[in-house]
């Protein structure tokens, strides 16, 4: 229990309800300011998933939930046909602010169904229900995060070196994280952990969240650059990798935050356990791999400059996918809230969701 | 001819001999401005070999001989043994500006010897002697570069995407570079030449510098994060990788700017060819393997900032190895100014020396 209470004490909040209006720890100001932001309408809630304010997938979807009731809640309670328009509208709207995560279009989908399970009722009551559905998806990705984490840290050695990529932690979910969540679960029951961050570039989430949150958690750790982690590997310095994920498809390939692809290369050909943190709510088994996950190109100013500083000539051209796709044979296992799921992952997969 | 003549104009000079000092391009300015500095003592030419006004192994090396003779130009010409102290002082000054460069030691030693030589001489004319011998350096490595390039060019498909990784061109070298030579000369050969950049963090040696290099030459390229290279391999976007490097030892393996090592495992997890530009001043017979290269680690300040903005919690644990060491196994080849070099490499650069 004392174990347990610490794991909670050190994870950040980056998403609260707070009655009316959501508040969110503002990722674009870490680690220099730690600015919290209310967000009281839906356009606000769109701002900050484009601009990255909210992030990391379980986020996203919690936000855009909130940002749905937001968006509904002041319509003028006629009839549900022109109600019904609205929610078209505004799910559209919410969709459009990071159309690659897939958390995002599953509580979209989730809150739509449940507005058009109970379609006789009241409008005011549909309401009331938009905002209980919300606060459920909050609720389960807190307790999904713990119970990932739970089962995850049964992989951790009691002594290990980890090494990880981008932000899975609490700044990316309710709670805890996803891959995150293994690593401060095994350090809250003792284990000696020191954790290996990539910088993550273009957009640094190692060096600005992970390394935050890991400091806030005070759990050892030290700072890379992505072309530092095969080097590393080599000198025998990592026993296991643990990522994230932001769409896994029925064979087991997945899509994760570029850079993500060659740790698992290397990672193939040093031996080291690659595994991935992934919540149920990020399988998606419309898709049979990961040929067909759409990979989103962001804008060349990421590659150009760092934090409003150029870094390169101007007009030059550059290539910023911000995923890459990992084939499942380079998987040594997935972990859910189901338990940790291993290949031959198109049975292992289909089970999960029997 | 003609292709000869567009070689030239497109190389760069980043170091010029101007009678009685040294003129060098700047790099630390690049690519925001174009900054000559005339260096007119040996302490400017410790200092900007430091502080990365000019690097690359070849040019630490031709700036480093030049630096000796501004050194001894001014002591006074008493006796040899009084001019010897002066010399070891200042060959062991000139040493201690960036100690894994195994071309500055070579410079060093070479000048040292030559002086050695012809130590019954007036002093006067051993001055005159070391300013030849620098400037001989200066030239041979002209030369060498130009030869790599020709040689290199030959292994380059007339439609190649080609990756590199930091600068090894004109910047790094008296003229033309290493590995970039290659690219350089089979761009003016008429072939169709796309090349990926590696931004080589944490230094951006490559956002920096060769992408400034390659738009000044007008050859096709575009930037990307060092995380990229796995998937732009996987996709089928690689034709070849060429690096330089900074120490090569009698079995082949070798010593390069971090990042190399994953590139190389990259590239024989995706079949592609992986060549490394190396001139014979770079290859150090007195190390049977890799594991003896002294890795230099750099000031934390290089993960924590990027031109001077910090991107990371402050006070936090990093690790920073400038070099990693790549195993003689995973080289397709070097290429050097005396041929294509090609396993079992204990055997073929033993007969590069013999």
């Amino acid at each position: 229990m004392q174990n347990n209470q610490d794991t909670q004490k050190n994870a950040i909040q980056s998403l609260e309800w707070r009655g009316d209006h959501l508040r969110i720890l503002d990722q674009t100001f870490l680690p220099s300011r730690t600015v919290y932001s209310d967000l009281r309408d839906v356009g606000r809630v769109w701002e900050a998933i484009k601009k990255l304010r909210v992030r990391g997938a379980p986020a996203i979807g919690i936000a855009a939930s909130y940002g749905f009731y937001m968006g509904l809640k002041d319509i003028p309670d006629e009839n549900f046909s022109s109600f019904w328009i609205e929610v078209q509208r505004i799910g559209d709207y919410l969709g459009s602010s990071r159309p690659t995560a897939i958390n995002l279009f599953w509580a979209i989908d989730r809150i739509k169904n449940s507005i058009f399970a109970i379609k006789d009722r009241p409008i005011s009551e549909i309401k009331d229900q938009v905002l209980k559905v919300a606060i459920t998806i909050h609720d389960e990705d807190r307790r999904v995060c713990k119970q990932i984490g739970l089962n995850g840290q049964e992989l951790i050695p009691k002594k290990a070196n980890i090494l990880t990529h981008c932000n899975t932690g609490s700044l990316a979910t309710s709670e805890f994280g996803t891959a995150l969540s293994m690593i401060y679960h095994a350090h809250s029951a003792g284990k000696k952990i020191h954790v290996w961050v990539d910088e993550t570039r273009p957009l640094l989430q190692g060096a600005r969240l992970t390394a935050w949150e890991l400091t806030q958690a005070e759990i050892p750790m030290a700072l890379i650059t992505d072309s530092m982690a095969g080097f590393v590997m080599k000198q025998g310095k990592v026993d296991l990798i643990v990522v994230g994920t932001d769409r896994v498809t029925a064979n087991g390939d997945m899509a994760n935050k570029i850079g993500t692809y060659s740790l698992a290369v290397l990672a193939n050909a040093h031996n080291i356990p690659f595994y991935v943190a992934a919540p149920l709510s990020s399988f998606d088994m419309t898709l049979a791999n990961g040929d067909s996950i759409p990979i989103e190109e962001r804008d060349n100013k990421e590659i150009l400059e760092i934090a409003g500083t150029k870094i390169a000539p101007e007009r030059i051209q550059t290539y910023n996918p911000a995923f890459d796709v990992t084939p499942a044979n380079l998987i040594t296992a997935f972990i859910t809230e189901k338990g940790i799921v291993k290949p031959d992952y198109t049975n292992t997969i289909k089970q999960l969701f029997s």
